[in-house]
């Protein structure tokens, strides 16, 4: 591969800076709009898209789950509507002080921090549906107000990034400096990408082969960005991995073991969940995965374990999912359920450490270019 | 508290380097007595500390379980100990390379790399036994011998550290240059520590309250640095705040949530678990147990949730373990049982966001410098 090397000065829309003016700007439109209603003597109300499973839809040309036009409406002047309108007020204040102090919180905070104000969740189930309500409202994921899951995975690879969270802006760092990886927390995902020498990016389901794929140098000889996904990535990471994607133009292969959960998270990754139909950030349609494929196990005659029943189940589940109607994907599910075997990255330790990069790999990213 | 800088240009016991050549050397050893057997005649055999639940007791001096006297013997002349001998053996072989390739692996890599060399285990459970055999052979943990889990946690802070890993040997990186924090994977666990001004370590149990302490400079205002454990730590971070104790001096706290799952959490970074009785690398006897307190749910009047029952199981489990014999611990489990409430790290979001950074840990650390 000829190196090309990829720099950019300019501020992207991943930014701290730009999505807390961003957020700020939906979240005063959302009190706004509560002002407005009181002033012209109106109960306040918010209208939100349904999320609704009969309102989830398939968008083939996004190649994402979309909501459809059926919308609820929350109005504080109907008794039932009280509770709920009053939480995602609160939530969407919580959000904005968050966002105006560039301090960030997860998701469990946020479900202690509503007792400070005598707020009531029932549980913290109650206070993740109804930061997903906020998230339809604003059409705006809510990393981006701040709130971050427990999760991380990890980053790795020739790239310089400039962090633009409070105490960090302006500074760089150098995602080779630390060969055990950078973890991708709050920071990470809103640093600039300033420099560097990618050609692709790698997504990867274990930290296992993310580590071995370090050792063997794959960031050097294959131009590659490492990320470990760390099993299903959260979706500050899907995030990441779009922005990657978009703002640098670099081609991303996904890499997971060959049973339907791997599959899974390549699709995820792909075109998201059904669960985020109301954002459009955290999907990359063009992202190929790349293996460990049904057909690898024969190919390859990988060691493999007989599928269990939730897997088949799983499958099954999979084969009537509108995400997986692409035929490379529909063929892949229906060679699971023929030979009804599945595999793991590592059983290709069977041929030596280095085979799935000196051999896998290469084969993996040919078949990535030509397609 | 005041400025101490602690510098260190000698190679510690912790780095790949001299770790390598202690594996060699044992290993080296292990093979020696299978050809001084063979040369005179013998059929070779090895002779390791039993590992069965009778000969683990408790030492009250070293603060850890440790292996009796009681020991087995695995004989090739004896026709039920080919299997598991044969085994032992390649396991030492394949360390052998890694360790000598400067190449690490997974437990799972162990496991399939054995196909190659039509060694059987039966699944991974059986090699993840046979290798704690070899841990008990050679009296040194299976890190040392380049094997990893795939779990990782982070760590953050102002200190400076060379890695020794192969590609990177000589090469600093700054702690607290990335503020979601950087992996501790085999690079890491093995680098020397060059320079700090630290005075203390936090292992915190929890992603979401490490980003907090980042956010709010605790690792600037009590010059402390940062660990992340995720829940139970994995071995080689304990093994790293063993290191960040011995090698550097520096005292540790440990926070977790207020349930016995935490309370255990801080016990096993403490003095270690049943199952690694027969290495001594992996406990910090002098580190602390800040929290949260099972009389820190009244103290703060956190909100909390009621036991359940397989919480009250574990905690009479615990009572009845010889690591909590200690009043401090006894009290706290006696306190549990009386109240039958948890609570977590979170919990103290209900007073905001910055509470358990400005009140709670000051109050602790005053604590842990008194007792």
């Amino acid at each position: 591969m000829s190196s090309k090397k990829r720099t950019s000065k300019k501020q992207s829309t991943g930014s701290a800076e730009s999505r807390q003016t961003v957020a700020q700007g939906l979240l005063r439109d959302l009190g706004g709009s509560v002002y407005t209603d009181l002033d012209e003597g109106r109960f306040p109300s918010l209208t939100l898209a349904s999320r609704s499973v009969r309102n989830i839809v398939y968008d083939k040309k996004l190649q994402q789950f979309i909501l459809g036009a059926t919308t609820v409406k929350k109005s504080s002047g109907n008794i039932k509507h009280i509770r709920p309108f009053t939480q995602l007020i609160w939530l969407a204040y919580f959000a904005k002080k968050l966002v105006d102090e560039k301090r960030t919180s997860t998701l469990r905070d946020v479900f202690y921090s509503a007792q400070a104000f005598n707020v009531e969740f029932q549980d913290q189930a109650e206070s993740d549906e109804l930061i997903t309500d906020l998230e339809v409202l604003m059409q705006m994921a809510r990393e981006g107000m701040n709130i971050y899951p427990e999760e991380r995975s990890a980053i790795f690879g020739n790239m310089t990034i400039e962090y633009t969270v409070p105490g960090y802006e302006g500074k760089t760092a150098d995602l080779s400096a630390n060969p055990d990886g950078v973890m991708i927390g709050p920071a990470l995902t809103t640093a600039e990408f300033r420099d560097t020498d990618a050609e692709l990016v790698l997504a990867i389901e274990k930290g296992g082969l993310f580590t071995r794929f370090i050792e063997e140098r794959v960031h050097q000889k294959y131009k590659a960005i490492l990320i470990n996904t760390a099993g299903q990535p959260p979706r500050s990471t899907r995030f990441l991995i779009r922005r990657l994607n978009q703002e640098l133009g670099l081609p991303v292969g996904i890499l997971c073991d060959a049973d339907p959960w791997g599959a899974h998270i390549a699709m995820v990754i792909k075109s998201g969940s059904a669960n985020a139909a109301h954002l459009r950030e955290l999907t990359t349609p063009n992202s190929k995965w790349l293996g460990v494929y049904a057909s690898d196990i024969q190919k390859y005659k990988l060691p493999s374990d007989k599928l269990t029943e939730v897997d088949i189940k799983r499958l099954y589940e999979l084969k009537s999912d509108p995400r997986y109607t692409e035929k490379m994907w529909h063929d892949e599910l229906e060679t699971f359920l023929k030979y009804k075997r599945k595999s793991e990255q590592e059983a290709f330790a069977r041929y030596g450490l280095s085979y799935i990069v000196d051999t896998y790999l290469p084969e993996k990213l040919e078949m990535m270019k030509s397609s």
